[in-house]
């Protein structure tokens, strides 16, 4: 059965590259593709008939699941896209809130929906590796992120580390925010037992390295990812929208698609 | 309750580092050390009355549970020691054999008996993770185990390589014989899909770094661990002869100290 | 003042990469392109009426520079038609043998030649590096070479870990025949005083990651390069190619064109 | 010639670090041992008729040469204690001050002085690379400065890590203080263009570790050191003392140990 992929946000970086990785990849066509008015890319050609639209529900009624990489302004119309449709629905936006989580937990009472802050298949490995390892190694051992992203990337730290860093915190049994140090800098950095301590390189082109580090007295285990383009989180939305395709309604995570 | 710790290859440069390791540990306490006959460090004082002495049986009479790290050779004097004394046993000893590994198993049915290749609790937190992934993920997974060690060791791989690669072999179903890549070098040195290649790093006074990477199409996931000094591996020794201490005859592994 | 690039082996990987460096950058435009006769690529068009063609000598005669990343073989031939032409060249084929390198030489008298194993510019910063640390570090510190590739790559170790070790070797005042160890594996690898190690990795599609590690008591330095894609080499040939054009007849390196 | 050193703050854990490598090392004796009035390791043996004194005069009396790693409180009695014997003084002290330097540059016109922020051997390697890199290569190389150190260090980053941008901003022509970007956290963190970015990670026993990043677009290299245990530091102490002794008058530093 091959799967038809809606995909919006079409005409941005990771947007091209899901159509790239739908063209690669057996068992999987185009269904369609949106972006938002007013975008420059709207009317090119995807070959065929096939233009790029700006009506996300058009895209959904001819797809079996959509891919959105967009901004989280737009989610309530993708999700509402999805549901007009019955089509399934994954989320790679980031910077979502509390409130957009709600939301997204609502819809997936109705449809399939698969939310991820990363859809590479190592960093969702990496996430149940470290969660383990931190839920199994006691407060002697220091818990550190440290990423490194190309020179244009704005937010530090990255999505993908505050990720790892929540695995983390989540085999430790606490939040995040109540063990997150940030930003460390300056003559009085003691650091707190059981702190999750997080840094943030940036230069050149790099797509994405992280390494969660747990310290201890006289050894270090040392638990890393490198992403050697954008092409590598393309790919793993396109087998998670595969994987998605025809399954029942519920909210389902890259944990599922690993069979972790 | 203090648990009374007898050191066997006490002239060691382990055996050493485990009697120091002892010393500043609470809840444990020398119950005695012991060498081979012959060995200069015999009736060297360790503090009191007590000395190094070539007797395997009466430190095992005086202590709770005995720590071997000698040869394979003196296995069987040991276990027969730790066997007339009802006594715990942690065996560190590299380099046994199917046949040492059966004697171990007849032993395990009267005392407790705890052998490793690695007895830091990094390394065998990393081979579960290891192991795990390895199960995980599929061939399309290439793994590469690399590690390195001081410019004295002798033998390539390590030990503890070779315990990760079995880890990864065994995450992977097949007998790591069938699978490893070892010393690649030359103009024909095409990998197999689903090797596990191997390679050594000498140099300077490297106490044991490894690394396991996974590599796919664009991405990588690396699982490290660095050992900073042969203290780490004593105090390992010693949390699990402590952990030992009291417990029901039996064959435990590291992982059971960890409890992974 | 734009510099025509003329590109030898435009049908390969790295002259399809180079075809794109070249539309990517400043100050460069294509001469003209060509294959060895027989290739599928052959009467491809590059845009206006230019396509690629099976005679280096017309595309010499309307560039300034040719950059060649062609095999042995052709050399020959394409060093007569930067000749006739008088235009200068770049060369990036890999498996030259010394009486490749001879010729080379001799044509570098009427015509200005640029060879290289690397046309990145890390990788010749970091060969300067690691060549002036190992000429005033002594041999208490041990050096080490590993690289990692994609699993493709057949042969072991990569040319650039040679370039690398030969830097090294240079550094030390002795051929890198005396002192490299490769391969190493067994139980009787005794690593030699001043030897220079290598080993090397392969997985997914790593395009060239290197380590040179100096290993002394208690310490260790390591100078690493890391290439994300095959267009790294193909800007470093591009960079070369316009640094060549017009100077006078001689043989230069990418030393040169990086001021070391 | 066997070249005398004077321990100034013996008691302290580097002082303590250098007697013993002072024992260890061919070519050099103990000439005497100071701590600050009060510290309780006043009268404590050094083996023989010699002790731990308050009085760094006397030490620099029996001494060729002083090794001082105290505070920077004391370093006008030290250099006092040196000129006024006319020994020669190596200063590890940390933390100095502007008005500091000025003092030393001052004592360095009677006698002979080194002042260094790191005597190991590698990382003075290190820092002399990294400036050769950052003079060679342009702005389009994004530098970065990370670092990993024991859990205990309070101050971030670490003044090796200092030393090793100061390399960076010397290469580039710049004052550090213009360029450094430190503590890098959240949704605003756009990297200025020729930067030096700055991060600290901090964990289990960590003796020091360091990487100098230089990204471009596609490729990477990385200048890394790594120490094992603060007696990397104690045997370049000494090392840098043994050379100093008999040198003329004059301001040294590491590199001049180095012949770099």
């Amino acid at each position: 059965m091959t799967s038809r992929i809606g995909i919006l946000g079409a005409g941005g970086r990771m947007g091209r590259a899901i159509i790239e990785a739908v063209r690669a990849s057996d068992g999987v066509t185009i269904g369609g593709a949106a972006e938002r008015p007013g975008h420059p890319c709207l009317g090119e050609s995807l070959g065929g008939t096939m233009t790029i639209c700006g009506n996300p529900s058009a895209v959904a009624h001819n797809s079996d699941v959509l891919v959105d990489f967009t901004t989280p302004d737009a989610l309530k119309s993708n999700l509402d896209a999805a549901l007009g449709a019955k089509c399934a629905l994954v989320i790679g936006t980031t910077g979502l809130t509390g409130a957009h989580l709600e939301t997204i937990d609502q819809a997936s009472r109705d449809i399939a929906v698969l939310q991820t802050a990363n859809t590479s298949l190592g960093v969702n490995m990496l996430a149940a590796l470290v969660m383990k390892a931190a839920a199994a190694l006691d407060t002697d051992w220091d818990i550190e992120v440290v990423e490194m992203h190309h020179r244009h990337k704005v937010d530090a730290p990255s999505g993908t580390a505050l990720l790892l860093a929540e695995a983390a915190a989540k085999g430790r049994g606490s939040p995040l925010a109540s063990l997150a140090e940030r930003g460390r800098d300056g003559p009085d950095s003691q650091r707190r037992t059981g702190a999750i301590g997080m840094a943030s390189l940036r230069g050149g082109s790099v797509a994405g390295d992280h390494d969660v580090i747990f310290a201890a007295e006289g050894e270090r285990m040392v638990l890393s990812h490198k992403a050697e383009s954008r092409e590598t989180f393309a790919r793993g939305a396109v087998r998670a929208a595969r994987w998605l395709t025809g399954k029942p309604a519920g909210l389902y995570t890259m944990k599922d698609v690993l069979g972790l």
